[in-house]
């Protein structure tokens, strides 16, 4: 199997691969330029003559299961991320995988965390050929190394369901990790010993995956109610003493940033946000859970009780303080993809107008519309801009891809889309001519904003009109950008060789960017 | 296209058509008898670039809504029956549709009824082709008949779900009928001026159609939460004066039979599961809305009271009482595919135990398992049975067709599946030597309950033990007949034709049997 062949320079400018992995890609054709022709995934006609009459799936070992599952050579194996950082299943089900001397699997989880780490000896060893999935830390770094079989292959939350819908990526066995089920097989995340929130990562795969064997430390009496997955959809339950550690969910986020210019950055963003008239009653926003998002959302709540105004809806990454928000009336409801900290998981059990949401409800591009879209504003994180706002969020400007690529493309459908950054992060300038590796294009970037001014992209004259007079700072990018120099200096480029290690993938399934291999 | 050709007898000794309206079909196998070795449908993949940035998908008319929707000749069209007999929204598709031209329509409703008979005159007029659906009165009247141009089709709910998501049915465009939906399309059946309770029956339709529309009576704010229909699932939604009338929704359901005999046939029912040992603590079991069932569960509330005892969850079509059972603590669950009464509706709405389930969760037979199977016991109606404990619950014994066959064949996975009937009507007996349409394999029919004797299937071995020392009136199916008989005297076979008017299907997609013309 060839990881790349036959390069081109697509819409973007970008070289990239029309060959990956094997599987012919269409190169990126422009932000709107590629429709779908094809029909969606067909997926496997189970009937319930092969099921227990009894509705007990139960087997007694996830070793059982995956062999049950029929377990082989060169299948592809998905997982999902909600106990994020304490997930103990992917570990698992490639130790079992080893232990039956399984080669060449390909793992898709919705995303890969640093607690992952074991599986690099199973990339070393061939159990596992490559990934493809949202990479965090070493296997990110592994994989910009050029040390992994296949290419990596970064497809946005929503490309992923996307992805599977389509028929573009086959699962042939979903391991889905639950905090309760019943025998058979209905499961949720938010009862059971070790609650994580939500099961939106859980949608596409049970769906279409011909096997799927639920994973569970708490069995509980049929129905198991709410059921996430339903057990129509599964195949197997498995009991095991431990499947995921919550405690490992929060790490590093959910926490208002203390720094004194990321605050002033949030507090930009609102006074943006109200300066543009976008900040009124009724308005839906995407919250995020990172540090200067909690921020933001801290900002625009005080703004909001000061007015006297509710939101329609928030999106989350739920938190403590999203659910106090919707507690004390600021909002009528909370739509729920991936839940950080007890209050939000017991919110989102017990409150009626915190709700779990789907992948393809909130984020996929291959649906009649979809819910970011409908969102009035979303604040994101980037690791690099560049003047023609083009965004990076899964490299570093030294060309290693350490962060997960997330849902950050398909918030770029918001109406407002704002990417909140520092200007420079270890005296690195983070505004760049061009940006490392391309994940968001720049024509649906519609504001930048730093501690040291705000640019909004020429393209939004309605923005640039209805803030002219606000008194914020705002600022040309290439203006923003040559301060920013002056401060810090140039950077070298990083030391990269034209080898691909990994693509990224537009949210219509085209391939934007390649990432390329890091020379030491 | 022919109606049928090519005649076979079935593995139930039945004759049925192998080629149904120029589509092969394959005939019955027996009940486990036919495994699919296909993939499922594989639905059009839409864009979101197709559609409207802002996410309003407002169109003035329905006409227009059909015209943007490609509206032509042959094309499949479905439509819901939440609102039952009181839907406006079947006719009106198919009057715009004559008006606009268009012939040799295929109508997929999920269940057609009396308020449908205005569509008799589109079929005499070549506008719609045939139906395909669970038929009530006057179009089953009309197809009896063989009055329509092509066969008749009746599937069980389960069996539609199914059929459309196996790639049997494809639909081509959707009407779903929303009481209140936003201008996305995100919809419910619990909001707004006219509701009608849960949205089971739209599930597979929004899913697999290449075009939906939601024609509503009140639109309001997005997001429209709960949104049974995700608007990520629509292309047009349409705002009309009035879309169905709830009040029609309880015709002839609904209350208590006061009927000494038929309430005595509940009473035999409950007692019967209480001495088979069914009734028990943490039972589950599907409670129906006609009059004998709902006397049924009269007797099991009282005698669940008597033992101090509840069930975990009980299945509906809910109703008032199965409200009142929910409230006062004697189930954990109500789940809802069809809700009866005003009283049910707001429970469905505000009570978070009280919970919408879709047809795939409950009746798919291409499922991993569902949860009929789940069933403790089920008790059915039926219009006639027979001495093999064969059912029928479409045809009277003079042959037409009058009933719909609704989710009866799906209730028969359930663990004991019982048929309440009075032993004769109007002076005919109910039990026969040989139903005129099959629809359960009697191997799939534990019990049979009338006033004057209870039979129980001599494969269930377990429940003739259990119950042999209960001083319940058991009694030979043949036996009881021969009683009935002595009463009544054996009826004139009905005057039917070779002709086939449709063709009744099994839960997998094989013909069970087909209906014949009735000759006046």
């Amino acid at each position: 199997m060839k990881k790349a062949d036959k390069f081109v320079k697509n819409a973007a400018g970008r070289t990239v691969p029309t060959l990956v992995n094997g599987e012919k890609v269409v190169p990126f054709k422009g932000v709107n330029g590629y429709k779908p022709k094809h029909r969606g995934a067909a997926p496997r006609v189970p009937t319930c003559i092969d099921y227990p009459k009894d509705g007990n799936k139960l087997v007694k070992t996830l070793k059982d299961a995956l062999q049950k599952s029929g377990l082989k050579d060169g299948m592809t194996i998905s997982t999902h991320h909600h106990y994020r950082n304490g997930d103990y299943i992917a570990n698992l089900v490639f130790d079992i995988a080893a232990e039956l001397g399984v080669k060449d699997l390909r793992w898709v989880p919705s995303a890969a965390f640093p607690c992952h780490a074991p599986i690099i000896k199973h990339l070393d060893s061939g159990v596992v050929h490559h990934i493809e999935g949202s990479l965090n830390g070493p296997l990110g770094d592994y994989c910009s190394h050029g040390k992994m079989k296949g290419l990596g292959y970064l497809r946005s939350h929503g490309g992923r369901y996307r992805a599977i819908a389509d028929g573009e990526m086959h699962i042939d066995i979903a391991v889905m990790c639950a905090s309760a089920s019943d025998m058979m097989g209905n499961a949720n995340g938010v009862n059971g010993k070790h609650p994580f929130g939500p099961m939106a990562f859980t949608k596409a795969d049970v769906k279409y995956a011909d096997r799927t064997i639920v994973v569970t430390d708490t069995l509980v009496d049929f129905p198991c109610y709410p059921w996430e997955i339903m057990g129509n959809d599964v195949d197997f339950v498995v009991v095991l003493d431990e499947v995921g550690d919550p405690e490992q969910i929060v790490s590093g986020t959910t926490r208002i940033t203390k720094s004194p210019d990321r605050l002033l950055i949030a507090e930009n963003c609102a006074k943006f946000i109200d300066a543009a008239g976008i900040l009124k009653d009724g308005m839906n926003f995407q919250a995020g859970a990172g540090g200067t998002s909690l921020a933001f959302v801290h900002f625009v709540k005080k703004m909001m009780q000061e007015k006297g105004i509710k939101a329609r809806s928030m999106v989350g990454g739920s938190t403590k303080f999203l659910v106090d928000m919707l507690e004390e009336g600021l909002t009528d409801y909370i739509f729920d993809g991936q839940t950080f900290g007890l209050e939000a998981i017991s919110s989102l059990r017990d409150n009626p107008n915190h709700i779990p949401i789907g992948i393809f409800d909130i984020y996929d591009f291959h649906a009649k519309g979809n819910l970011a879209q409908m969102m009035d504003v979303i604040v994101l994180g980037s690791t690099e801009v560049d003047v023609k706002f083009n965004a990076n969020c899964v490299t570093h400007s030294d060309g290693r891809m350490l962060h997960g690529i997330g849902g950050f493309q398909n918030c770029l459908l918001a109406k407002c889309t704002m990417i909140a950054v520092p200007s420079f992060r270890d005296r690195i300038p983070v505004i760049k001519d061009e940006v490392t590796t391309l994940v968001a294009p720049g024509e649906l970037v519609d504001v930048i904003v730093t501690e040291r001014g705000i640019a909004i992209n020429p393209q939004r004259k309605d923005l640039i009109e209805a803030t002219q007079d606000s008194g914020l700072p705002i600022k040309d990018i290439k203006e923003l950008k040559a301060e920013v120099d002056e401060i810090c200096g140039i950077p070298e480029k990083p030391k990269l060789s034209d080898e691909p290690v990994a693509v990224v993938e537009w949210v219509d399934g085209t391939i934007l960017d390649m990432i390329r291999k890091v020379e030491d």
